[in-house]
Parts: structure tokens; sequence; C-alpha cells
């Protein structure tokens, strides 16, 4: 926690800005709704800080204040971000002080310049009003009883050219209040030696408060620098999941709890977190549809993927011979991508959902492993789409009968005829019924999925409150244009439940209506099983 | 240069291992074709070791020895990599040896075990016995005339667990003659303390002789891990371009190559290197057909890419207020990304392109702000789509005319008739002439483009050399399910050009027809422009 630091502990608290500063990336962009989602899940897992925007900036970012203290999050706490009162202006009659404040939030973390040259070529002003904004501002802000982190932009260059002023600034911001004293690296071209030397000269002076570090990676040296920080005595991490941030990116989350919590014993977060973070970085990555980094550290699918014979058969012998820690720990999977068995534990225990007696070296876990794999070198993905994975399992088990068949469908698109410019038509059988219907839709996947539902209702009336809650589009292959296979994942619910459903295919209806069909199906079988 | 080393020479020597051990990552592959083309333009460009596999372990490599003499390399040396004889074996019997002799390599590295756990249990042998395998190979070869460099595989690991017996083996290949010492991070798993500790005791015993760093990225400390080996005395950096290798990667050479010349003056290549290392970093990722990967630092194109408002204004002011370097250096670039973060500054500038004379705040900047967040509030993002944004701008400057129109278009999609399972009918109009065709294709959105290709091209023959080369789409929200609005963002590309247009629709197909046209606009008008 920030405030006064207890000299004997040994926690680190992980401050995220995944949805503040990672939004900065190239690509990458949070509605509210991804930022609600991720908040309550973040929360769940038991992230302390989580900045959620600067609001005032943007429409988007105050409304998700309005909407915080609704979520009930007992964990998290929500940060606003902004910057400090301008030059000449009273903190008093600040706009953007005055937000920070409106936003309600609790804790209320505000930048200002530490480097000189910033004051003078881009505030254009006195390295003494400098001094009396950042007061100003954060007095301002502590007397309404709001916590205050004071972001000292560039300090590690401001350190290597004046650091008397750096060191000003931050008295300043001390003097003035500040609940925790967060030196960034803004420009990511510092050293670990120059992280540890500015740290240490803050801790030196001001040892009693919270000290953070903001690394970005421009230098592919922010998880170095943020570990040389936590040597020097940072105790507070700023960072994103899959290192997401403006130009190379923030320091990577993702990279920095394994190393600080499981290698260097630290204590970060309670037990069951470490072995969710694969998940959760995938999460992210999927939350914004941008590829996720297959190379990546500790979570990258990669991480522990064995290709040369003699590493694979030495990994066998020893996991310890070529894994720097075993993949488990941080809730990823070794891969043998020669001879893989890897999943089979997975895979057994799923099948044991719908077979509590299957074995685990039963001929049909090998053969569901065996078609998950091909079906995976095709572009599927079993992770996001556990409604696909329990109908293959089912089929394997010869436990499943479709409920319905598709027989024939086509659909017409007519754009320039306004909203509903698409018409699908799909034949189905049901039992010994054929119903043969028509729908309107806005885009072909919406009529699709309307004119399935159109002739199924009558048949399975369950479906009514079955409602399609997402429809995600990622093109697989980018190098081959508009022929590219693409992978549909839809998510469907029922009152209770959601899951994933999935397709692929070079035609982006085919696809759609293999995932809207699965998601269908396990409709049709969940609602089933329940009356 | 390797061998005795010159105590107050400034050299670092890189030694260049993305044909071998780059090759291990996970989808990348070299052809001997490619192998011979990467060692001409990297002679060329001056680097001087580069491993160029292992001779022996497939027909492609040792037919790939075969080649390089008639190669006429001028300043590049290719290396022979392997392995120690076997446990057991006398060094003028082995396979692995006569067919690194037989390469016809000047310098041959072989990797020996160093830990003992690899020695007890993937050696399944005495300490004495690899101690004998590592002397009598490297004898071997050296009797023969040929310079060999020693990797001492997972020395960082042996050294904390064992450290005698790490020693022990490099001591022995000094005696045996070896040129270099490298000591391999081959897990990846160190920290840039132990690192320096490691390379600081080798350096204190045998300080003539060249020290190599090999690093790995497992705990993404790679970079930072090869600089600290060079601080305590390595002079020879191994590593890949892009940091390409088995599970993480290996030390990305595109990072540490700039970080030791521009930033630690290190002589490390001749003058005009540095400046074509982004062309090098991106020719490597072609080569191998694999994803560039943006935010790598120095190279990466969001490597100076600025978003938000106020690091657009203060880069515009002085570079060094948010750029760790001047991008040119590297040979990349700077871009100021339009979003709705961003401000009038970058606006402004990109409307100079077209009319240079235009004043920061002539009416038209102000529209095009206006009109740009009244966009990206709908869904657009003009940073990923730069060929969209100049539509608009030129739209705001009454200095566009439309090369055609789209005057109606439908589309069938019939998927169980096989792959060309869509037909689009488009009709379009080029100054007087209407034209009306259809065409298949594999999905909706390919045979439309099909079909505005059938159509256009007896007008603009231009566009034949036009490619689309990317496709992607994102479902934005708003509502949920498959009515949600998409966004599609279209790459095209000319010889020499790439950008991106962008389309946003509650129907995938008119957003991709919205990009797709705005793709073949800008086509149109770069190709006319330059006739």
């Amino acid at each position: 926690m920030a405030g006064q630091t207890d000299q004997n502990s040994n926690k680190i608290t992980v401050y995220d800005t995944t949805l503040r500063d990672g939004a900065q990336a190239e690509g990458v962009y949070f509605s509210l709704k991804d930022k609600i989602l991720y908040l309550n899940k973040l929360d769940a897992m038991g992230v302390p800080y989580i900045e959620g925007g600067w609001p005032g900036a943007n429409p988007r970012d105050a409304a998700l204040f309005n909407q915080v203290s609704q979520l009930r999050l007992t964990q998290t706490k929500v940060v606003a971000f902004g910057s400090t009162c301008k030059v000449g202006e009273k903190a008093e009659e600040s706009e953007i002080l005055r937000q920070l404040l409106s936003s309600g939030a609790q804790v209320i973390t505000i930048f200002g310049k530490a480097w000189d040259l910033h004051v003078a070529e881009v505030l254009k002003t006195t390295l003494k009003e400098n001094l009396r904004i950042i007061r100003d501002s954060i007095r301002f802000l502590t007397r309404q009883g709001r916590r205050v982190f004071f972001d000292a932009e560039h300090f590690f260059d401001a350190w290597k050219d004046h650091p008397g002023y750096a060191l000003s600034c931050v008295q300043t911001a001390v003097e003035a209040g500040a609940d925790a004293l967060v030196l960034c690296d803004t420009n990511g071209g510092a050293l670990p030696e120059e992280i540890k030397a500015g740290v240490a000269a803050v801790k030196a002076r001001w040892g009693d408060i919270e000290i953070g570090i903001h690394a970005h990676n421009d230098g592919g040296l922010a998880v170095a620098n943020t570990l040389a920080a936590v040597e020097a005595g940072a105790r507070q991490i700023q960072g994103t999941w899959n290192g997401f941030g403006e130009r190379c990116g923030n320091a990577n989350l993702s990279t920095i709890v394994p190393w600080l919590q499981l290698k260097m014993h630290w204590d970060v977060f309670p037990d069951p977190f470490l072995s969710q973070i694969t998940h959760l970085a995938r999460f992210v990555a999927e939350l914004v549809n941008t590829t996720f980094d297959d190379r990546q550290p500790y979570v990258g699918r990669s991480a522990f993927a064995h290709k040369a014979g003699m590493h694979v058969d030495a990994v066998i012998k020893n996991h310890r011979t070529f894994e720097h820690i075993d993949p488990a720990r941080v809730g990823n999977e070794r891969r043998l991508l020669i001879s893989d068995q890897s999943g089979k534990s997975n895979v057994w225990q799923r099948m044991q959902r719908f077979a509590p007696d299957i074995a685990k070296d039963d001929k049909r876990v090998k053969k569901v492993i065996a078609q998950i794999k091909e079906m995976e070198n095709r572009g599927f993905q079993f992770e996001i789409a556990e409604g696909s994975l329990d109908l293959l399992i089912l089929r394997s088990l010869a436990a499943f009968k479709e409920p319905f068949k598709l027989l024939d469908y086509h659909v017409l698109i007519d754009p320039i005829r306004g909203e509903a410019d698409s018409v699908a038509v799909v034949k189905i059988q049901v039992e010994e019924d054929v119903v043969h219907v028509a729908s309107n839709g806005i885009g072909p996947v919406n009529a699709l999925d309307m004119a399935l539902r159109q002739a199924l209702t009558p048949f399975f009336p369950q479906l009514e409150e079955c409602q399609l809650v997402d429809y995600k589009v990622r093109v697989l292959d980018g190098s081959s244009g508009t022929e590219a296979v693409v992978r549909v994942v839809v998510e469907t619910a029922l009152p209770n439940e959601t899951w994933g459903t999935i397709g692929v295919s070079a035609n982006i209806l085919k696809a759609s209506s293999q995932a809207l069909i699965d998601g269908l199906y396990t409709a049709i079988i969940k609602t089933q099983k329940s009356r």
C-alpha cells in the first residue's frame, strides 16, 4: 500500500496502467464496455490499483468514472489520471483538477514536469512556476481528502541533465502531501544503472514515502529497469499487461510480476494469481483484439516450446535443463514441437466432465488431442471457445446428436438498400421436419443469425432467452489480402452463463455460421440438461 | 576481431546467429536460397561473423557451406556450428567434427556442457569425461588450422550452481586453444548482475582471450544481459536480427547494436551501417515471411510514433522531449498519429503535405479536426489508415475529384457451393462510361475486390501493380451480437509504398467496400502523380 512504507515489508504494489497508458499504443482501443469488463476481472484477481483513464480528456473516461461506484469492486482502486494545473492558473480554477475531483476517484495520479528542458521548451515558463503548479495542484487535491500519486515525468532524463532540479520537483511534491513518488523514464532511454542511481537518490532523502517506477521500453530495457528500481528501493511498479503502450510500449507486467514473485520472492500477489497470469495476458490481447505476442516471456505460446531435437530430449529427462522455470507456475505449458505430450491432462480433465470414468490413456483422449492439434494448426483456438471444445469432446464420446441440421443457406447483400440490407435464406432439419425460411438483417451475419433463430425457435422455445453477446473477427494470415483465412468467435449467453464458440474459414460467412451454429447447439444442450 | 584482444580497443564484434539459432524459432525457416541472399546482403553491410548452420545436421546446411567459397564474401566469415565429439568417442573418429572440418569453414563454433546438471542428466557421464571431450574436440580442430570459438552452454546456470566446474570447462577450452570463449545464458533466466559476475570471473582469469556473450530472452532481459556482459568485459556479442530464436528468442541485435554504437560509443560497425539497420531488420522479417514486430525498439514502425496530443505538440517543439534518439540515425522515422487524442499540430503538419502554405489557424484545419473527431467517435481510426486521412484532407481542400463512382453493387453468398462461393455484381462510372460486371470470389469481400478490379483495370491499367496486402476486421461495440459495428482496415501496396484505408459500418461488406474503394482511390492518385 502507498503512503508510509514499512521498511521490513516484502510487499510490492502493482499499479496497472493498461487502460490508460496501454491505450496509447497504436491500434489499442478500449471501449467503455471493455474497460468495465477489465475492471471486474482484475478486481476479482486482486490487482490493487488500476488507472481508469483521464476524466475530462474524453467523454468515455468520464462515463467510466461515473459507473465505477456501481461496480462494487472489492480489491481494486480505480485511479484517475491527469496533469497539474496550467502555467499561470490557480489550482482552484483549473478545469483539469476540477474534473479529476468530480471523477470521484479516491486516488488521483497527476504528472508534472521534472526535466528543465520541458519546463523551458514545452511549458515555456520558469523553473519556479513549474514548482508552483506542482505544489498547488497536489495541495488542492489532498485538501479535498484525496490521495495523490505524483508522476515525475522524465525524472531520469532530468536526473542526468540537472539532478538538483529533478530533486526539487520531488521535494515539492513531498511537501505538498503526495502519497507516492512515481519516477518515470518517459522516453524509455535509461540504463539500469541510471535507474538505480535515481531511485536511490530519492530513497535516501524520502525513504518513508512509497517510490514507484514507470518505465518505457524504447531501449528494450523496461523490464530490466523496473527490476533495477525495485532493487534500489522502489515498491510500486507501474506497467501494462503484454507491455502495451505508446511507441515500444510500457514495462510488461506479464514479465515483471513472475520475476519479482517467483524468482526474487517479493510479495506481489496472493498465491493463485500467478497461475492465472498466462490466461490474463491472453485475455487482455483478446479484449483489444490485437495479436498476442507468442514469444513473450513466461506467458507466450512459444515461451516453453522446444523445437531442437536435443532440447526436447533433455527437457523430457529433466525440465530444468532447458527451462528457467516450471511453466505450470505461471499457468503456461510446455510444448514439444516434435512429439507433443502437452495438454493431455487438460483435455482429459475436460473430458471427465462428460465421462467421469474415462482413463487418462483412453484412445478417445488421444484422438481428441490429435484433433485439437490439427484444428489449431488451421487457426482454431479452443482456449477462447470452450463451447466448441465441448462439442468436439461430446462427438468423440458419441454422446452428441445434433439437435438440428443446416441443409442449405445463402445470403444476398444489397448495401445500397438501406439498413436491413441483407437477406439470408436457410433450410434446416429438426428430427423429421424440414423448414425453409428467410430473414432480413443488418449485414450478412446478422441476417443469418436472424434466419436461424426464426427457423429454430418453434422447436426450441428456450432459444428466446439465449442471447448472442459478442462477435469477434480476426484475420489469421494477413499476407494474402481479402482471401485471407478468418477466425470468428461468437459469445453466447444464457441468463447464468456465457461461453464462446468458434469458426474458421476463408469465407467470413462460413466461419460465422460455424460459430453461430456451435453457439446454438451448446445453448440447446445446456437448456435441455437443466429442464 | 577474435583471438588476442587489444585492451585499449573500443571494438565490439558482432556474431550473427540469425541463420542458425534464429531458425530455431517457431515459424522461422530459411531455405538455401534465403541463406545465400542473407549472406550476400550482410557481407555488403559489413557483419564480421555469421553462423551459417550446422553442417551434417541437415543437408541444406552442408549444401550452403559447399557454396560459400563461390560467394566471394569480402567482409563476412561464415562460421560452422556444431558440438563436441560424443562421450566415449575419440575426436578423430567423430562424425560431427569430421563434417565441421569438411565444411571448409575457417572459423568453427562448438558448444560443450558447462553445467554439471547436464553432464549428469543429459550426457550421463562423469565430469572428467566432459572435460576430455571439450579438450580433445577443440584440439582436433585447432591442429587442423581452424579457429575455434567455444560456446560454454548454460555457463550462467552452471556459475550459480557450481562455479568451480564451470570455470574448469572454460579453462579446458583455453588450454586446448580456443580463440574465443562464448558464455551462454542458454535458458535465458539470468539477471544482469549474475551475468556481470560470470563474465568478470572469466575476464579476471583469461583476460587476453576474447569473451563472447550469447543471451536468450526467456526473462525479457536478453538486451540488458548483453549490455551488462559488455560492461564486464565481453567483446563479442551473439544475437539475431529482430531477436528471432527458440522460445522467447535470442538477444536482439536490432536493439543492442544501436545501444552500443549510438549511446555507449563502442566501435561496432563503420558509419553507414546504423542508418540501414531499420531496413535490415524489416528485410530479415520479410525474408522469412513473419510479421515484423512494430513495437520493436529503434527499428519498429511504432518506435517513434506519437499519439497523445501533448506529446505530439512537444515533439514538434523539440524532438528530445519525447524521443530518446533522433530516429533518422537508425534509418527510422517519426510518425505523428492522428487520433481523437491528438491535437491540432499533427493534422496541420499532414495538411501541409498537400497545401504547403496553409496556416495553422486556417478554418480548413479546424474543419478537418472536427471531422476526424466525429468519425473517430463512430469508430474510424485514422492512425492506421493514412490513405483515408489523406482523402479526407484532399476533399477539405477541394483538391480531390473521385476517379470513379460506385453506382450499385450486391453480393450473393452460397457457402454450400465450394471455394469460390460468392458472386459480386458492381456497377461503376468513370467519367462518362458506365460498366456493369460480376465476379466470383472466395467469400464476399474477395468477390467484391475482384469485381472492382475487373471493372477498373481497363481505365486504370496501373492497378495491375497495386496489391491488397492486408485485410483486418475489428468489431466495435455499440450494439451487441451480430448487429455490431465493424471496422475494416485494408492495406494496399504499390511497389515502393504501403498504406492503410478504413471503413466502418454495421454491415461488414459495406465497411469493406469503403476501405477497398479508398485504397483504390489513393492508388490511382499516387500513380497519376508519378506519371
